[in-house]
């Protein structure tokens, strides 16, 4: 029986898991992705406290952290949460079983793929997710967004102040911002194309100017993400409308004993940053450290 | 006239920073200690991506990230602050004046000191004010704890997990919590001792068990903190009943134009840490990027 595990291993369950050891509480920490999204961010220059660092090696950092604070890591996803009279009970996909008094949902987002050829060859090379995280990799560049909601013209706003030119390729029309860049509407991407070393173009479904190709050097994908609620929901979490788990400012949800924390969690003002998903991470566990010192009230 | 004018340079108000340049938005740091208290905290070990590092350190390495993504620091304080139009107007204390569309206040808080003689003397070397950052450091030590409150229960608590043993002493009497470890009521301290590199105890202002002196490796003076928020105040923004600044989930007030973060807001459950300070930075930050955006509506 632990006091506490925290599924998922982003930035959110991994701090949750720093704060935890730091309280001695018994706790473990399963997670299917160590570093959760944050590994796909080539480079990243405002995670206050480090210039410039990849991903992958902010990830490795704090897993690192986690374990020589004494925290333990299963490499597994869970399937499913059962609620039992004073406890949950957790099912891994490798069938084992797990007993905790709390919960803290760190299951972050899922980005919505394009699903299409270089999209997985070229990720980090000129194909990305995050134009916050890269857009400053690409100054004075050429670079097309994909999508038309509110994210994506505010990620083609923001390279637009960056970028030497900005495409914005939507498959419907019109936008409901009035934007200046310029607007490649009723189109889909369906190629990324690159020399085998980054991003050289893209290829569309229908021409622009006579121009089937586009010479870009970074895609921003942008088309959505779908927050990891599922498990959350089947124990009867509230949600909001877009699906995010409903948290309080101490991340409680509204089942007593479960807490969340990071890009599933519908706090920091809904702004996804590995800074803000890391700081409701910690939240999160002073918050079961409150809750377990109260005698699970 | 700048964009933005953020008032203090802790973790807060650095990340603010590190967000602006990111938007690209005009923007002014003006704080008058560099790091702000974190630079207390002698060795942190629950900042994600950093196992082992001083608050010096960390400050050190946040500033530098400043000013390598262009952001301007200006090291005074700031007196006074005029609302005028649509913008704000800054005087500092070498009689400098800046104007502003918006404004973050990061002040932080003063924790309340002891002013007795060691306590600047030995800080960071027994002396503590943060038992969450500096209490691991005294494993299988003895301890002391100064204050009444819940904050100084809590502290000594966590200690109790930790230390050998801990002691509370407190001038008044009774406790609220009923405390499982030695209390030494109606006691004042008036001296720390040391061997000139580390405090070795403590002087009573009255006899403990027929001895006016204790042993002791640390000392943590949790004696409460007062939020820097006289200037908020001086313009209408609202405080809540301890004197914190009252934010919305996205760090703006109700003031227009007006955005806080850090420990000097009520944000982040009550819980201030490094990392949820540099969250709420990042937040105001991305909130006055909207705020700008949107024409200053």
């Amino acid at each position: 029986m632990y006091d506490l595990i925290i599924i998922g291993a982003g930035p959110a369950g991994l701090t949750a898991s720093i704060y935890a050891s730091r309280y001695q509480i018994k706790h473990l920490l399963i997670g299917s992705q160590l570093g959760g999204t944050m590994v796909w961010a080539s480079m990243i220059e405002n995670y206050p406290g480090f210039d410039l660092i990849t991903g992958v090696d902010l990830a490795q950092k704090m897993v690192a952290q986690v374990k020589k604070l004494g925290g333990e890591i299963k490499n597994t996803s869970v399937l499913e949460i059962k609620k039992k009279q004073d406890s949950f009970e957790l099912r891994t996909e490798n069938d084992e079983f797990y007993e905790t008094k709390t919960l803290i949902i760190a299951t972050g987002t899922q980005r919505r793929k394009l699903n299409i050829p270089g999209e997985v060859e070229y990720l980090g090379k000129g194909v990305s997710y995050c134009s916050t995280c890269d857009g400053v990799f690409f100054k004075e560049k050429t670079v097309a967004v994909v999508g038309g909601s509110n994210a994506a013209v505010t990620s083609a706003l923001h390279l637009a102040g960056l970028a030497q030119k900005v495409y914005l390729i939507y498959r419907r029309r019109p936008l409901r911002a009035d934007p200046l860049w310029e607007v490649i509407y009723e189109t889909n991407v369906v190629e990324i194309l690159g020399d085998g070393q980054k991003v050289t173009g893209i290829k569309l479904d229908r021409p622009y100017q006579n121009n089937q190709q586009l010479f870009i050097d970074g895609l921003f994908i942008e088309i959505g993400g779908k927050p990891g609620s599922e498990l959350a929901e089947s124990l009867g979490v509230d949600l909001d409308e877009k699906g995010f788990i409903k948290v309080n400012p101490n991340m409680s949800t509204n089942i007593v004993g479960i807490f969340a924390a990071g890009d599933v969690a519908n706090a920091s003002g809904e702004f996804q940053q590995i800074i803000t998903a890391a700081s409701e991470g910690a939240i999160a566990a002073n918050s079961v450290y409150q809750y377990l010192k109260g005698g699970g009230r």
